[in-house]
């Protein structure tokens, strides 16, 4: 691979600031990597990790002189970062981030930002349960998409550049309409994720004896479910905040579908239940032909 | 191992039944395995794999001289073959089942046994979201737990006697009350086969555009569902109704959760999403811990 920046400023480094840092340094995609890290104990880790150059708490001064920045921190510290980073920005940098959530990315970071800089916002669509900067592999991003949301008026350069980074690391690039990203997702992975939490939640509310059972006979199903119900709290408390309205319409689509099993249950309805889960099963042949199983 | 019945008769070669049936001739667990399927295509399918030394359409022919009937059907088959083995079982006779719900199980099977036979419901908690003869295996059972439910006056010889063959299965076995066990189940299993049938259902109603995307950019939480939504139809079809009772009260639970996540999603309530996300967690470490995981 050949050398796409001089210095990257990652600004977060949990599972995929972590990820993309080991991934850069293995594959020489950059002469440099800074990391900025809002903690001592993180900051501790990421240079026991060796995952970058320099590490700083400072999000102006890790920023200082990249021609790239990804921001790759929970949502909600996107105004802020916005406000640190904004007047230390080299002219002509690029700057993406990796949230879930991308009309409010591009909401909270691009009056902050000067007009000499060019900010693409995306989103790689991978991830597993575990967080932190001991979390991540070089390997994360391989085969799986990267979803870029450039807006109209966006620095094609800056977006071809962007592309480059992400197929470098192993992704599938797309580009997608910011709103119509954020319908997406909350279909396939934010109403899931709402989902398992509460299943998991429901289950953490019943009687002790009942509890202790579930933990032992945890079946196919449930025991998926608590793998997803485990993923990072404040990170998918902003995604649930940033991404509402997308969220909760597929959360009352949900409710209906769901109310419509649940009558049918309680009427004995058996041939509208094998209707509904034999369709089903066409959409996992599909996922499998999509080869994204 | 060292072989435990005579012979060995399958009412039903499913993934469970076939599964049974290679681990039982695999390490002689019977000197003769005989099985019973419906159709001719599965029969057929059953000779070729070489799973059972004979098998049969008729459940009566197939019981006939049996020391061990195992009925591994769907659930609303069970009253249909407890009126068909039930004149044809030999005296002394074990007859057990698989299925996922115990309460309908022993009250649509015992009125029609003998008083001769021994009858002892179980469920071994193990499956895959493939069904058929061909999708079993002989290590299926292999670390999971088989829940039996002997009920009053249950014959303690043969409840031991099963516990040999799912212990030479693999399998660690525990004795429950039935209508316990159906609500352990219900929660650990049913409620969230319900959820992913019910999610990968909404995504099914999309409209077209947004139908394709969910599936080429089908993310971790919506691709676990759909493999757990790609279970057998009809035999979560009559699970449901079999549970009827303990499923609605656990999807009562769960749909007062969800409803209270929705409410803070949609006045911005951070702290209480953070704090829901946060602890379900602990199940999930619980769970490892318990080496379900």
């Amino acid at each position: 691979m050949s050398m796409l920046f001089e210095r990257i400023a990652l600004i977060g480094v949990g599972l995929i600031g972590s990820s993309l840092a080991r991934r850069i340094r293995r594959d020489g995609l950059a002469r440099e990597v800074v990391a900025c890290a809002r903690t001592r104990e993180t900051i501790d880790k990421v240079l026991a990790l060796g995952l970058a150059d320099r590490v700083s708490a400072d999000p102006a001064a890790a920023v200082t002189n990249a021609d790239l920045v990804v921001i790759a921190t929970p949502l909600s510290a996107y105004a802020e970062i916005g406000r640190r980073i904004g007047p230390a920005l080299a002219p002509g940098a690029i700057v993406t981030d990796v949230g879930s959530v991308k009309s409010s990315a591009i909401r909270d970071l691009k009056p902050l930002l000067p007009a000499s800089v060019q900010f693409v916002a995306g989103h790689p669509v991978a991830g597993t349960e575990h967080s932190g900067p001991e979390s991540g592999f070089a390997e994360l991003f391989e085969g799986r998409w990267c979803i870029l949301t450039p807006v109209n008026g966006a620095d094609m350069p800056a977006v071809a550049k962007l592309r480059q980074l992400w197929e470098a690391v192993g992704s599938k690039v797309v580009t997608m309409d910011p709103e119509h990203h954020d319908k997406v997702l909350a279909i396939v992975s934010h109403l899931p994720h709402l989902i398992a939490y509460t299943i998991v939640d429901t289950a953490t509310n019943l009687e002790k004896d009942l509890q202790s059972e579930v933990i032992e006979f945890s079946a196919s199903g449930f025991r998926d479910f608590t793998r997803i119900a485990a993923s990072d709290p404040v990170m998918w408390r902003d995604v649930f905040l940033a991404n509402r309205e997308a969220v909760l319409e597929m959360l009352q689509r949900f409710t209906e579908d769901l109310t419509a099993l649940q009558r049918a249950i309680r009427r004995g309805e058996a041939d509208k239940l094998q209707e509904v889960f034999t369709r089903t099963r066409a959409i996992r042949r599909a996922i499998i032909e999509a080869k994204q199983a």
